[in-house]
């Protein structure tokens, strides 16, 4: 059939508008040669074509200092005390963050203008008052596209939202921006934003800049991505099933989502029934960072405040646990007992998998203040996969379908097998699906807390060490279970992700087979990321292996004191490393 | 027809069975002689015939130091120094709690035996630890029936649901032990548990023990009454449309309604759909007391230990807020600012109740370090009793339909005319009841919180007083509204009942009648409790005029703190009166 037959689609003549809109914000002198750009599509035999080391090679001197050599803390310092401006910091994020997207297709929504506009606002009203507009003065922040800003699409990548621009911001937007934050872009998300790799048919696909033959991760890839570039200082995304943890680890960062209610979540475009989350289970909105340094930074200054702006917030403060290093733990000389999970009983995890739980397990033995223990995989953490995977879709996606629908959109690979649109469940399936998950929630409660012989309980265990997924970083659509990371929702337990090294030849095991017995299908489809006839697992050389921290609901701060210790051991520091709680 | 013809209903047998057992463990030295018993029914013509003095003539003068003479805190001191032993104090409980029963039928299980037996096995225990058990050690309490006691019904006052004992402890009666309390007595609810009034079918009704011709409250009004009666020394109620702060008001004790998260609440007898509470709107558990300083000594106990039992708690401790008294308020000097807010906007409160708010309002005024502002009725306080009464009834009742005709028992007359069984609401009403209350609570954000010019915001209001009825302690059956405490519910807000004086003759204003604009339904029915050709005012004399302190989400020790500085402003206190937090 030839163009002239063959009918545009609705969606198509809008994606091209949104896209060439999008391309117009890049200012022509950002714009990259070519000859740099990675070739398309992404082929085995071009290799990974990492982009990290891309952008420096366009960016000057000061710009590259701006981007790469400082932490939140140090760059809010220098701004504050005049070595920076506003202004400069914005223009070498926003420049940095132009490359990120010619190279990885990030971006969704380029504010650059906007961003540097209110970068000389701040400049001025630091002149003016002598003092910062607010404890976060200058931070240059990213946001997932789901987060309302006034003014800008929200498109989520659907065809159907784009030129409806929102009408005012997201709670947490207006709290960053009270702080004196700039917002440098919006970024990418899959379609439906229930699938781990961000490509829609708006927007695109946004690529992996370590691996192109890899994921980038979803539902906050493009936030990924962009931090990995080291186009914003830190993003915020969103988190239900993974969409926070699952980019961070394709792309090397840290991923830290909080329990529910500790940073505001509304505002947000709506993707499916109005006030669902509060009948089934709430995603929660987190920050991808380049440290844990740099996470406890963002929210020792958002929390203590979230409950003034987000109805959906406590007012628990920052500092839940004392900041005594000598009695930080639940062991029985005041150490911190971190236990490793290996497997949630649902997939075995494969060799580079297990290897990186090995090293973390053996760097926190090493570690002074630390106790190491293996934990049983609980018979409840099997079980939250499903309990979970259940409650996450009791709406039946009608909304999400009628607006895919709408414009005609194709769905795209990873959903065309997985999405259709269904009916809401009833009101007594949902409870049901409410009270096996808090019987999951009281049998969890087993692990972390001790009964003596006269009845009383004290917590015995801190943390938990377990994989961000069974597999390392996979090829494109090839993400399989998320059980691993879902169930910590579904038992609002915080859960951070933490890069380890990168995945290296001798983690391949090339011409070995995965032993073991097949525990079920998620299992099945788990072998296939390890089976030589169907993957070729050269392609995980060079990209990054992480674990996931997981502490129990509410304990946010001890969260980040772990990923901490975590950290450190890795990098084979013997002090406690997030600096700034010390 | 007689009694021969006439079939019994299959209930019949097995309340009069129950009460029969109920009897039966009341020993027979702890029966009182009919002549002090109160003449039923009641009739305006024998007055109130107020019960409160009547223990004291039927116990020693042992007896009566114990159950009157000790605030919580120095009782444990005397058990814990020996100065009295735990089955003293439990056999002083137990027989108050007997007369209390004849007086009032305040209890459902009556559990003298194994109370006294517990206490015996305390006083060993610290003989021969030469500590206490734990914290509450020998605690004399109560709980509301629907708490779980393995071995011990849970009927919650249904046919169908007696003799079958549970299997094991709700949550909260484990903590309660593991800290040493000593279960005195379960205490009686109302059919349905969604009155006012605590009647049904198997124990009869529970009356007000200050004046019989009003209610006693519900649905924890058996524990109103026992509090109050001073049979315990403190009691355990739950509280969804206001089953804590109602009955303390009908008797004249202190309710406290945490916010959800702090006390746990599961292993209760199952009146709905299980995991209900989760879709909809969740019940608590809280506190009726003699004072707020022994609420603040058993919240203080319980919610740092919380999360370790129960899976619905969290780990936040009991001490949000710094005690520097001098720095503890909103205000522009760090004073305390609270607001007075007189009416929902559903129905105008009536001459008492508008006479106490002026007065408490003057009092915290004339306290040193206290603001009081009067507050308009946010349009959202008034639209909260619409969502909040949808969002309860949700399940359409299903199960307790059915268990009430399970035994053919009749509704008692208050549910009469409002219970019928209905059919669970689709998913889709329940999240549109769920997006309504989030917007309710952004909206009800805006009485708390100011933005000043550059966006940033401050906490500008401590605490709300508000009525907890819109009328005073009413008739029997003749409860009405129940919006002004349901509301706080539905946004989760910490609330609770402080006692103030009792209703005078003066308060009665006879002769005249209610002024101003009928608002709606709920108004005209309130009017009909002042209207003096339907209702004889002089029934309110004596009852106590209670307020409703309120304090935003999760912030409950503010609330304790609140509650005592208007406690202390009634009582002429110049000092924060909780003692034990300064």
């Amino acid at each position: 059939m030839s163009a002239q037959t063959q009918a545009e689609a609705p969606w198509q003549p809008i994606a091209r508008r949104k896209q060439a809109d999008r391309a117009a914000q890049i200012p022509s002198e950002w714009m990259l040669p070519s000859h740099v750009l990675p070739r398309d599509p992404p082929r085995l035999e071009y290799g990974p074509q990492n982009v990290l080391d891309v952008p420096s090679q366009f960016l000057s001197d000061a710009e590259i200092s701006i981007t790469e050599s400082y932490t939140i803390a140090t760059l809010l310092s220098a701004i504050a005390s005049k070595k920076l401006s506003s202004t400069e910091v914005a223009k070498a994020f926003c420049h940095r963050a132009a490359i990120a997207q010619q190279l990885t297709n990030c971006l969704t929504e380029p504010l650059f203008a906007s961003a540097i506009e209110r970068a000389k606002e701040l400049d001025v009203y630091l002149k003016e008052h002598g003092k910062p507009f607010g404890a976060l003065h200058g931070l240059p922040v990213s946001v997932k596209d789901t987060f309302n800003i006034a003014g800008v699409d929200s498109s989520i990548g659907l065809a159907y939202l784009c030129y409806k621009p929102a009408k005012k911001n997201a709670v947490l937007v207006t709290l960053l921006l009270s702080l004196g934050c700039v917002i440098v872009a919006k970024t990418n998300v899959p379609q439906t934003l229930a699938a781990l790799d961000s490509i829609n048919n708006v927007f695109g696909r946004t690529m992996n800049p370590i691996n192109r033959l890899c994921t980038a991760g979803g539902s906050s890839g493009g936030e990924g991505v962009l931090v990995a570039m080291k186009g914003s200082m830190i993003g915020i995304g969103t988190d239900i099933g993974g969409s926070i943890r699952v980019p961070a680890m394709c792309n090397g960062v840290y991923g830290f989502k909080p329990s529910n209610g500790r940073l505001p979540y509304g505002g947000q475009a709506l993707t499916g029934m109005e006030g669902i989350g509060r009948t089934s289970v709430q995603a929660v909105a987190g920050p991808i960072a380049r440290s844990v340094e740099d996470i406890d930074v963002l929210m020792r200054e958002l929390v203590p405040r979230a409950s003034l702006w987000g109805e959906d917030c406590m007012p628990v403060g920052w500092s839940l646990h004392p900041r005594n290093p000598r009695a930080r733990g639940s062991g029985k000389t005041g150490e911190l007992v971190v236990g490793v999970l290996r497997s949630d009983g649902n997939c075995a995890i494969l060799p580079p998998i297990a290897n990186v739980l090995d090293e973390v397990g053996a760097q926190l033995r090493a570690t002074p203040n630390v106790t190491v223990i293996e934990l049983d995989c609980p018979r409840a953490w099997t079980r939250c996969q499903t309990v979970m995977s259940k409650l996450m879709s009791v709406d039946g996606a009608e909304l999400m379908a009628d607006m895919i629908s709408a414009t005609q959109e194709p769905l795209v690979p990873w959903m065309a097998t997985r999405f259709r649109k269904g009916k809401p469940q009833p009101l007594t399936r949902v409870a049901e699906l409410q009270a096996q998950r808090a019987a999951l929630e009281r049998e969890m409660l087993d692990i972390w807390v001790s009964t003596d012989s006269e009845g009383r309980r004290t917590q015995i265990l801190d943390a938990i060490v377990c994989p961000v997924a069974p597999h390392p970083v996979p090829p494109i659509d090839g993400y399989n279970a998320v059980g691993m990371t879902s169930s910590w929702v579904l038992l609002d337990y915080p859960a951070g992700t933490v890069p380890v090294r990168v995945c290296q030849e001798s983690d391949l095991q090339l011409g070995t087979s995965q032993g073991g017995k097949v525990l079920g299908s998620w299992d099945e489809r788990n072998r296939e990321l390890w089976d030589e006839s169907k993957t070729d697992r050269r392609i995980y050389v060079g990209t990054p292996l992480s674990v996931q921290v997981v502490v129990p609901r509410l304990q946010d701060e001890k969260l980040v004191e772990v990923m901490g210790w975590v950290d450190g051991a890795v990098k084979g520091e013997k002090q406690q490393p997030v600096k700034s709680r010390l």
